[in-house]
This record gives C-alpha cells, structure tokens and sequence, in this order.
C-alpha cells in the first residue's frame, strides 16, 4: 500500500525544472538584480538549488560560499568543491567558527541544539553580508519536507530571499537532482545538516524521507484525514507525531504578528503595495 | 497645515497600552509560553516594549539583555540599565564585539552599513539563543515608521517572535513612552541605532520622525496620493523618495517567495493550520 503513495510524488523532472529556472529569474530581476549568493554546503539541497541558480543566471552571476565550522566534515567541504567545480561559479570560503566560538564559551553549558541553530544563524549573516558585497539576492535551499516538519533554523537556514525547492518533497528533490546532474557522490550520501560529527537527518527525526514524505503528501497536499492516513497504511502514532510538528512549527512558516492599532497596519491591512495607487 | 497632521496621530495612551497589553499575553500564553526575551538598547522602542511585556507577564519572567559592541555608547549601555532597575526584570549583559569583529576582519574594506547590519544580526543570535535557553519568546521592538521605511536590517532586529509595538509611529511611541513612565533621559535623546559613534536615525535618514511621521500617515493610513500629500504641505521630492523607499522595502515585510510546483504549497494555499481537519 504505501509504495503506491511514494508512486503518487513522481514529478515531471523537465516541467519542474523549467518551473523553478523561471521563478529564479523573475525573482532576481524583478527585484532589479542580476546575481545570486548561495550557501553550498555539499548536501543535496543546496547543491540543487546551485545548478538551477547558475542555468538561470549564468554561472558568473552566482557566488557559492562555503561556510565549514572547525567541527564540519571534511567530505562534505570537498562536496561542495565539487558542485562549484561542476558548475564553475564564483567561490569563497568563510569559517564559522571564530564566530560561533565565543558565544558557546560564553554559555559553557549549551546544548548541541543551540549550538547548531548558533551555526545556522551564522551562516545567514555571512550570505547576508556577501549579498551585500556581490549586489546578489541569498538563495533559499529549503525543501518540503524540512519546511513543513520545521526541521530548519528560524532566521538561519530559512531566511534567505526567495525559495526555489521549498515546494519540492525530499524525494521529488532526489529525482530533480539526479535530473540535472549532481555529482554522484552527493546523491549517495545520506542527508545531514552537519553540524555535529555523525549526525544524519533521519536518525535524528527518527523516521526516513521517504516515510515522512508520503505521511506529508496525504496529510497536506491530499487533505486526508489521520485516521486515512493510518487507514492507507502507515502508524497512527507516526502521523500524529508528524501532524504535530507541523502544526508546532506553523510560527517559522510565517511573519511574526503585528498588535493592530490603526487604520492600516503591516501584516493586516497593508499588504500588497503593488496594488494601490500612490506613486 | 503640517501641524494638524501630527494632531491627528494622537493617542489613547491608556486603550492602546490595553490592547498591546493583552496582545502580548495573548502571544506568549497560546504558544504555550510564559515568559520573554527582550534585547534592551537604551532607545525609547526597547524601553517602552520592555514595560508593556513586564507588565503583562510580570516583571520575573523578563529577560532584558544588554548586547553591547566595544564602539557602542555608555551612555546607551546605562539607559538600558535604567530601564532594567525600573522594572526589576532578570537581566543579563553579553558583548557582541568577538562575534562581530572575525569577519570584519575577514573583508577589511567592509562598508559601515555592512558592519552594522552584521551588529543587529549577532544581537538576533544572542536573543534567540537565550530564548531557548530562558523558555522565553523574543519580544520585536520595532516601530511603524522605520517597518515602513525599510530602516532594519532584515533577519537582525526585525527577527522576533511577535511585534507589540510595530503599529505605532515614533511619534506615538514617544506618548506612550511617557504615558508608562519611562525614565527621561531616555524619552529626551537623539534616536540612534547606535551602530557607530554619533549616529543618529534623523541625520541618517535625512529627515525628522515627526515629517516622516505625517507623510507615511497620509501615504498608508489615510490612503492620500502623492499630490494629494504635496497639497497638504510636504515637499513633493521627500514624499516621493518616503514612497519609493515603502515599496523598495515590501521584501522586508513578507516572508521568501517559494516556487509554486505542488497541490498545496506553503504561502500559497497552505497558509493556516488551524483552519483544516487533520488532528
């Protein structure tokens, strides 16, 4: 039963990419760009969202940065070496660490959680800060499944300028990324944030993609019903738990609200300045 | 002419004080929270945003931090002091300056604005940092003139849990301010963002808060054209280059645009949580 549902994420790889190239362009140069700065971390995401960045901009108009910590595989340095290779984009290398170091010896006791979103965090403010020196916009390297379990640092790897995967399942980016061409070695290799030694995805989530990824697909793109989505074969409290996660990490997903006090106010009334008429 | 403007931005001071009052109780308690995190500068905003959330949570489950830079002013650092001894809320001091400088040093021809935006960055890491570790939402200090104006740096000040005082312009933060008793020397001073030494936000900006006050009043709440604003007094070019600046800052206001590719997609059709079934 539930290899049907994995079935049921097939995409067309030519269509979506094609998709995605579009949005790149329009984002950047409606927004009066023409660069991009990503993050190239040597996983998968990220790696994906630099081939489409470069087919959409050209490769000398995108910048990927690599940002190891002291602490960060060496494979995954020499994986993101390999996508920048592959693609031939401007490159930077930025080390983390003697920014995140102080604030971790500051607060001896931390938590690798912390320590992680610290990274995270970090990482935002070099792409930040290298989008302002290259005239370039951040690249999202989000997808689906990450986003919607919440399974991202709020402002670190979420706050970026636009999100070209975001809308893609984990296995729908395996199938895109195999499409356009990513290195072998980075489609083998089990997905990581890296930011401890020997830490994968989905032993910390406790569950693989693929298993996320259809629970995911039923509940939010088919609108089925717990009980259905037990009823179509998979564990009642699995889903419930992904079910929460979603709902616990609505907050990251959108703006911080606003206390309404006039007659117009951002977020609940002044939305969408394209739409009237001053100026 | 301009004068009757700034009458018609008066206030309430007691409703409003209610309202944010309860909006901020209202955020923390349906997250399942009860206490806060504030980063407390010295200026006005924080000042009066660390009043309203002491009084609506009491003043034990605050945590104001000071986040000082080696160039930032005492004078800043002992106001906010003022404002922690006027409320006796938990407090901690944690310097930014070995956060900050690496990779100031890393581009040596960095630019002010490059330096300052990596400032309010740190001061986001720090706050969301305790957050985690105080059990505590991050409380926004932001004020509707500079949302307005685009005068944040996104993913540093702007990146808040919730937004209590967001819907006020400066004006009306300095009535409430006095109306809840913060201390003078904090209502008296040059609003600064105190990113380097002598910065104030009017000289930065070219223009005083009352002027952009009543323009962005016109503009955005009373929905003037901007003729109709150049009738009532204002200079045409300042109204027009305010105008240009609300739209050129939009992005700072909403969250990325993702690549629409699936059924229900995140900030397209899968937008509120609570309104369907599952769970």
């Amino acid at each position: 039963m539930a290899e049907s549902v994995l079935e049921r994420l097939n995409i067309n790889t030519e269509l979506t990419r094609e998709i995605i190239v579009n949005f790149i362009r329009d984002e950047v140069y409606k927004n009066g760009f023409e660069r991009a700065v990503i993050g190239v971390s040597g996983g998968i995401d990220s790696a994906l969202s630099a081939f489409l960045a470069a087919e959409a901009l050209g490769a000398e108009n995108i910048l990927g940065i690599r940002m190891p910590h002291r602490l960060s595989s060496k494979a995954s340095l020499q994986d993101a070496q390999k996508v920048i290779d592959a693609l031939g984009i401007r490159h930077d290398t930025v080390e983390i660490t003697a920014m995140v170091d102080p604030l971790i010896e500051r607060f001896p006791e931390m938590s690798k959680l912390r320590q992680g979103n610290i990274m995270a965090r970090q990482r935002m403010i070099i792409l930040y800060d290298q989008s302002s020196a290259f005239g370039g916009l951040v690249v999202g390297t989000s997808n689906k499944t990450e986003f919607l379990l919440g399974y991202t640092t709020l402002y670190g790897d979420s706050a970026v300028a636009f999100q070209p995967i975001a809308d893609l399942y984990k296995y729908q980016i395996r199938l895109l990324a195999k499409a356009v061409g990513i290195p072998q070695s980075i489609l083998d290799k089990a997905p990581s944030a890296d930011l401890w030694t020997g830490q994968t995805d989905e032993g910390e989530l406790g569950y693989t993609y693929n298993t996320a990824d259809q629970i995911l697909y039923l509940l939010v793109d088919q609108r089925y019903s717990i009980e259905e989505v037990e009823m179509a074969g998979f564990n009642r409290d699995l889903v419930e738990s992904i079910w929460q996660r979603v709902r616990r990490n609505h907050y990251k997903r959108t703006m911080p609200n606003i206390a309404k006090i006039s007659y117009r106010s951002v977020g609940h009334d002044f939305l969408y300045v394209r739409d009237w008429g001053a100026g």
